[in-house]
């Protein structure tokens, strides 16, 4: 049985371990209420004099790649996900590590997906101690259920790039799986046969990990261009047969979705965007990946054409919607974190104007400044939202932890955060009393759009005042909430909680946000 | 008068200062002699909570930003060097900083230009401590006077970045002149009414310094594409009438040389680039913008045209002689560091192939390798060598030191470096029996090419043999020193020098490679 720190209530009155992993951590103080001092992470000074002067950094195996970045117990090994459930190297680097007889690595990856069902054996067998990164899945199910060591510890994507930046978390070794590749480590995503877009999710990675270890399987000469991860900044390069599977490299969420009621909540959401002055000529705005956001980007696109409008920018996660948007001239530009279809890859290859973007640019919070307060509008989903508009993404109506927060904390700093929700879920109501899991503070939350009515956040009395005539269903979030119950007959019991913690949810500013509890029928004494 | 601090043999036999300016310098150690140690150096952590959440950073004047900047006695003020002598901001931030009574700054320029000559009454008044960065024209002639504050550092372009990055240059305050700018801070230098091409000798400025101000002369609105400079590493953004003037931007270097002594040695560097089997499919070469390496450059392009052959890539200083290999396709790349005409700031804008690199990629020692040593040939000129292969750029044989190191010292670290050079200058002869400065050592140069003959460097045993049937005028260093100085009546007399060190020579590593001496003729006892 595991045997939590101290648990202190936060700023956002949640219950927070005080020790995380072994280090202290610092209780959330409210959304802009936590001041960093110190410095950045200050990486090694390397020399030339101990690189090939040629430039070829090429070794013949992963494993003596592993063996030379002086791979041993208890380091922490990270990767990024751009390859999503079609990545075929980190499960190699673990079988590699479990061969050497490693033991209590740390896996930090960017994201886990199912296909890192494999790394629960090395959990169970002590050649991973714990991961630390966004586990969507069986990895999820299995944290959720209290099996692995340590707590799972779930960042945005700014987030990990201010844990890295601060020096919270220390790579040890960095792996950077790459589409294609020169020998001197320029890497690329957008080209190759196993071409997934970009590889901003590496980035801070290859800049601040001690040794780097850029993975291929499309070795060109020198140079790489364009060099999405720079060859100075690595130290091996090592070429596989394949690294990724395309057909799985793409997501699945990226389908419109077939759903009236979605359809229609995506349809009021254009609608809304446009009725509150939002759309006009050089706005900005992202959609998700998901079902209901891309049906929202073709309604709105409609209403641009319609109004002969056109965007400045749009970011992405880029879809095939967003890039015919590109090139039918309704926007100057695609800022892309992401690309989520082929489509989205060939673009950033072949537009000037489909340009790519990192967690450094877009979201962390412990710059000059990032580009997620420039948007106009962002659209994001939810798996529950409160009646203080304080919202979940990261644990299901069950209890169960089975989804990353990816950019969704750092894009509610956008100047309208919409969250367009269905109102239940396998009868399920969407809107409760409190978020089982704190994700997104409500104060950040502006609208939430159902396919019974809009609700307003009361704090943004600009938007109830413009949108008053608009002829849509604003309603409050009460009455919605009511409805809601109503129609499923109140609202259903809550899944019973343990005082166990299992994870925690850190701000945007690295403070801790909330703790994830182990379910009660999970619960061994 | 000024006092030297203790002077000591370095490893190159040279007697170098081991303080300078108040900090302990480290003696030459060698070419590959020298590992640093520690960390690189970490700016400090900042929060988006203390940045305008809508990423405007435009202020209303460069005094306010500067104020804003917290500038006060003693600072470090950088700067970059893409307007060349065209260059309208950092006479504007130093009027400034006498108005408000500030003394004692350290200015940093990657380089000063003779319009800068302003500078030497902030000088004179104590606005200005003293300059580091090259000092080209009448502040280098300032400087040889002896006339400074604290010694002249020189370093290569790659050696700046290394000391920023290792803190061995700390910068409070970063100017980044900019050609396009937008509000949240992101710069270009490839267009805009004084485009410039690009702005990569202030990158490592913009990621390390306190404090990072952008001026522009043309906004645009966010986002401005490509960001060659990251808003997120900016902190202030200041609107100027004109920051560059174009017409001075361009270097007066890039003209084709007419001489017919300068012709015939370009032509022979190019015939002995071919004889020594370096010109061969996806080779690359780096000429300079001096008028020989231009022509170097023209008669190559020929003799790859009439082979048949093409290049992977060539390294700018970019002019329209390598933009038409481009666009011809005779490389596949042009790898610029800076744009040299306006042939070459179009062909940034317009071409894919035409790609920015930054003394990070290209230049920098303290990273894991760099892309000098890739390059299979680099054309360099040199003021001064000796019958060691030992070379000049910084001195004049006047003694006056007039030039900065440039990416030179960089260079060398090339497959094969040539030095076209003129066997005498105004009667003086270039090769010598020890160079007055040294600047790069003669193990790494390996060929010397006059319209006397050719010497190779003994050690390049391979480049001999394989020339050695190619019917060129290959002669021993010494048979041409020899003839050179019967032709001009034996060696001239050397300047007098007293033992008053002016400034001195810092090697790729931040070791100190020589010393300046003040001329005596300059010396007041």
């Amino acid at each position: 049985m595991k045997r939590n720190s101290e648990l202190v209530k936060n700023a956002a009155g949640r219950l927070v371990p005080t020790i995380v992993n072994g280090k202290k951590g610092i209780p959330f103080k409210g959304v802009n209420g936590y001041f960093p001092d110190g410095n950045k992470t200050a990486p090694p000074i390397k020399s030339c004099s101990n690189y090939p002067l040629d430039g070829n950094k090429l070794l013949g195996t992963l494993k003596e790649a592993l063996i030379k970045s002086g791979i041993t117990d208890g380091m922490t090994i990270s990767s990024h996900h751009h390859f999503r459930n079609g990545d075929l190297v980190m499960n190699q680097v673990f079988d590699i590590a479990a061969e050497l007889g490693i033991k209590n690595l740390r896996w930090f990856p960017s994201a886990a997906f199912p296909c890192h069902k494999p790394m629960i054996k090395y959990m169970e067998d002590g050649v991973i101690h714990h991961i630390e990164g966004s586990l969507n899945g069986p990895l999820g199910q299995y944290a959720s259920e209290g099996k692995m060591n340590g707590l799972a510890v779930l960042r945005s994507h700014g987030g990990r790039w201010q844990s890295i930046q601060d020096g919270e978390v220390h790579i040890d070794i960095a792996i950077i799986a790459a589409p294609t590749a020169d020998s001197f480590g320029n890497a690329t995503g957008d080209r190759g046969p196993s071409a997934c877009g970009l590889l901003g999710f590496g980035l801070a990675d290859s800049m601040y990990a001690d040794n780097v270890i850029v993975v291929t399987d499309n070795l060109v000469p020198f140079p790489c261009i364009p060099w999405q991860i720079q060859g100075n900044n690595v130290d091996y390069v090592v070429q596989l047969e394949k690294v990724g599977e395309p057909e799985k490299i793409v997501s699945g969420t990226t389908k419109l979705t077939r759903s009236p009621d979605r359809i229609h909540i995506a349809e009021l959401t254009a609608k809304f965007v446009r009725a509150a002055g939002i759309m006009k000529d050089g706005f900005s705005f992202q959609a998700g990946a998901g079902g209901t956001s891309l049906a929202f980007a073709i309604y709105l696109k409609e209403m641009m054409k319609d109004a002969g409008i056109k965007a400045r920018f749009i970011r992405g996660g880029s879809t095939k919607y967003l890039v015919e948007m590109l090139e039918e001239g309704l926007t100057d530009y695609i800022l892309d974190g992401q690309t989520f279809d082929l489509d989205g890859v060939r673009s950033m290859r072949e537009n000037h104007g489909h340009v790519n973007t990192s967690p450094f640019t877009s979201y962390n919070w412990h710059g000059k400044g990032n580009f997620a307060g420039i948007l106009d509008a962002v659209v994001l989903g939810a798996t529950e939202v409160d009646i203080n508009f304080n919202a979940n993404v990261v644990t299901h109506s069950d209890g169960l932890m089975l989804h990353g927060i990816g950019g969704w904390q750092n894009c509610l700093f956008s100047k309208c955060t919409i969250l367009p929700i269905p109102a239940f879920r396998n009868r399920v109501p969407i809107i409760v009393d409190k978020v089982t899991t704190l994700v997104g503070p409500g104060e950040l939350i502006d609208v939430i759009v159902t396919e019974r009515g809009i609700a307003i956040n009361p704090k943004r009395t600009d938007l109830i005042e413009s949108t008053k005539d608009s002829g849509l269903p604003i309603r409050t979030i009460h009455e919605l909430k009511n409805e809601i119950d109503d129609l499923v007959g109140g609202a259903p019991d809550k899944p019973e909680f343990s005082d166990e913690v299992i994870g925690v949810v850190k701000w945007v500013d690295g403070t801790i946000l909330d703790s994830i509890f182990k379910l009660k029928k999970y619960q061994i004494d």
